[in-house]
C-alpha cells in the first residue's frame, strides 16, 4: 500500500463503510423499538413510519455491497482490514433482515389493533426489550471492534430462545381456551418468532465481530434453546364434559 | 496478475469457491425435499437425517467465508471475479438460512406426526414443490452465471407469497372450526412461513447472480404479495346461536 493520500483515502473509505454499517444497526434498532411501541403501547401512528423506514435499510445494504466491492478492487485491503470488509458485508445482510422483521411486526400490530378483543400483547415486552438491547450492543461491539461485548450478546440469545418457547406454549393454551382469539394470537406468535429470529441475526453479527478481530468464527456450536418446534399441546380433556 | 501457475492457482481457487457454494445449494435443496417428505408423506425416518445434515451446510458456509478472504488477500481478483467472490459470500449466507428453515420444517413435522388428529399437511405440497424448484434453479443460475434464469426464479416468488397468504387464511379458518387442531395447525403455519421465507432467500440469491454478471443488483422493488400479515379472520357469528 502506498503512502500519503492513498492511505488517507483508504482510511476514509474504511471509516465510511463502518459508519454505513453502524447506521444500519442504529436504524434497525430504532425500527424495532418503534415496532414494539406499535404492538405493546398501541402507538399505531408509528406503524407506517416503520414500514416506510425499511427501504432506507435496504438501500444502505446495497450501498455497503457497492462500497465493499470498490474498496476491495481499488485498495486491496489486507489482514484485519480485509476481514473488516468481509465482516461488514455479512453484518449488513443481517441488519437488513432485522429491519425486515421489524417491518413485519409493525404491519401485524396494525392488524391486531383492529380486533374486537386484543390478544395479550404485553407478553412480548420482555423478549422485545432483550432483543432491542442485543441489537444495540452488537452494533456497539462492531463499532468498537470488541469481541467480548459481541460474545456477551451471543450468550444472551439462549434466554430469548427460552422465553420464546415459553411464550409459544402460553399463547397456544390461550388460543385453546378462547378460540375467538385464534387470529390475534397467531399474529402474536409470528411476532414472537420474528423477535426470536432477530436474536439469531444479532448472534450472527456477534460472530462476525469475532471473525473481524480474531480471524476465526467462534467454533463451538451455541446451544439452541428454542424448543418451540417440539411443543405440542393437546386440548385438555374435561372430565365434566360428557 | 502474473501468468503461468499463479493464474492456474487463481482459476482453481475460484472454481473451488464456486463448487462449494454450489454444494451448499444442492444440499439445501435436498434437505428441503427431505423435510417436505417428512411432513407430507410422513417419512419420519428422514427427520433426524435433515436435522443432522444442517451442520454440513453451516460448515460449508464457514469454509466459503475463509476461502473468500484467502482469495481476496492472495489473488486480489478484479471486476467480474471480484464480484463473484462477493456474490458467493452473500449467496452462501442465504443458502445457510435455507438449510436452517429445512431443519425447522423437519423438526416440526416429527411433532405433528405424534398428534391424534393430523392437520391438513397436503396443503403445503404446492408451495413446497415450487420452492424446491426455485432453490434448484437459482443454484443452476449461479453455476451457469445466467441472469435470465435468476430473474425467472425471482419472478416466481410472488406466486409463493400469494399461496402462503391463501394458506394462512385457510388454516386460520380450520383452527376456528376445530380448536383441537390449534396446536398442529400452528406448526403447519410456521412451516408454511418457513417455505415462504425460503422463497425470499432464493430471490436474494437470484439478485446476487444478477449482481455477479451485470455489476448491479436489480433495482426495481419486487412486488411483495405476502399479505398474510394483513389477514384478519374473526369468528363467524352464527345467527342460530342465541
Amino acid at each position: 500500500m502506498a503512502i500519503g493520500h492513498t492511505v488517507a483515502a483508504f482510511d476514509a473509505e474504511m471509516r465510511e463503510l463502518q459508519a454505513t454499517v453502524e447506521s444500519m444497526g442504529r436504524i434497525a434498532e430504532r425500527q424495532l423499538e418503534m415496532a414494539l411501541k406499535v404492538v405493546i403501547d398501541g402507538e399505531l401512528q408509528l406503524a407506517d413510519q416503520v414500514v416506510a423506514g425499511d427501504a432506507e435499510i435496504d438501500q444502505l445494504e446495497h450501498r455497503v455491497q457497492m462500497m465493499a466491492v470498490r474498496l476491495l478492487a481499488l485498495r486491496q485491503p489486507m489482514a484485519r482490514d480485509l476481514r473488516e470488509v468481509v465482516a461488514s458485508l455479512k453484518i449488513a445482510g443481517n441488519m437488513e433482515r432485522i429491519g425486515d422483521f421489524a417491518r413485519g411486526i409493525a404491519r401485524r400490530a396494525a392488524v391486531l389493533a383492529d380486533l374486537p378483543t386484543p390478544p395479550p400483547v404485553r407478553s412480548l415486552t420482555w423478549m422485545g426489550q432483550s432483543v432491542v438491547t442485543m441489537v444495540r450492543d452488537v452494533t456497539t461491539a462492531y463499532v468498537k471492534q470488541d469481541p467480548d461485548l459481541a460474545m456477551a450478546v451471543r450468550n444472551r440469545d439462549g434466554e430469548v430462545d427460552a422465553a420464546y418457547t415459553a411464550l409459544f406454549r402460553e399463547l397456544l393454551t390461550y388460543m385453546m381456551e378462547s378460540p375467538q382469539q385464534i387470529g390475534g394470537c397467531t399474529h402474536l406468535l409470528f411476532m414472537a418468532k420474528a423477535i426470536e429470529r432477530i436474536g439469531d441475526h444479532a448472534t450472527n453479527v456477534a460472530e462476525n465481530v469475532c471473525f473481524l478481530v480474531k480471524g476465526a468464527l467462534p467454533g463451538e456450536e451455541r446451544i439452541k434453546q428454542d424448543l418451540s418446534s417440539f411443543t405440542v399441546l393437546t386440548r385438555k380433556e374435561d372430565p365434566n364434559e360428557g
